[in-house]
């Protein structure tokens, strides 16, 4: 598993990843109804750095980092990663985490900052925390989940 | 004290309002280095209803609402309060934040969060709380203040 910057000929194996998880709306408050054109522009647009995860041949997850604020909270970061589907629980995600972690702390970072992890994405919670975040808010009913309907969301935080 | 929409003729009272701010650099995460056509810009973006509250003949305080989040997390809006400094602790900001509470429920918003509270803002930080606002969350040092240093954000947040 190889993490690499994103270059533009990976638009379609970006799409590929990001798409059915936007469409999904379970776990990003993104427009389900995104255009693939809008959901790459979002996943690649120049506030952000965004790597790709090269499994056999194939692209397997992205995930970019960004600023989280500007002025005074730009030493916070924020960071977005997706799995491909059909390789879930095979440490895709805990391994573009890690990467990100060390990658923002090369780039002096002092903070990572989810702002909008939902409550009922249980196993990126627990993957989230044991990687050292920190459950350091809780925003009642803030996700409207296609499934479950209202649910909280959380905000996940860990220094660097 | 009448609040209103901003027109485009409001542009020059909105930047002589929100670019001390924005310089000073001690409240809002926003690059104080902005130029006035960037700022005006954020502060009156496609995604946000700016309003204007005119004093007497002049306009003292500028708000705008915007969804805090797309697709599931758009229930929940944002607000962003400037007040002109000459007329600070008159209730300009908490006739505006009362304003956005009405006006968020007419729309439909089911809560409102403030995602970056600075929270030696204390007097802002009294304010919320003091219209219903509960601090949900606490960003360690995650602001870096021009006199305080790296000082706690706080994340604020109340149901409609």
């Amino acid at each position: 598993m190889q993490i690499r910057k994103a270059q533009a000929s990976d638009g379609p194996a970006i799409l590929e990843i990001i798409l059915p998880v936007i469409r999904e709306g379970a776990t990003y408050s993104l427009d389900p109804d995104l255009s693939a054109a809008d959901a790459l522009a979002y996943w690649t647009s120049p506030d952000k750095e965004t790597f790709v995860t090269e499994g056999d041949n194939v692209i397997v997850g992205t995930y970019f980092i960004r600023p989280n604020q500007a002025g005074g909270g730009r030493h916070v970061c924020n960071c977005g990663y997706i799995t491909r589907t059909d390789v879930a629980g095979r440490g895709v995600a805990r391994g573009m985490c890690q990467h990100s972690l060390m990658y923002a702390r090369e780039r002096g970072y002092r903070a990572m900052q989810f702002n909008f992890v939902v409550s009922t994405n249980e196993r990126a919670v627990r993957l989230w925390q044991s990687l050292g975040f920190a459950i350091v808010g809780r925003l009642p009913a803030a996700f409207r989940h296609p499934a479950h309907g209202y649910v909280d969301a959380l905000v996940m935080y860990q220094s660097l």
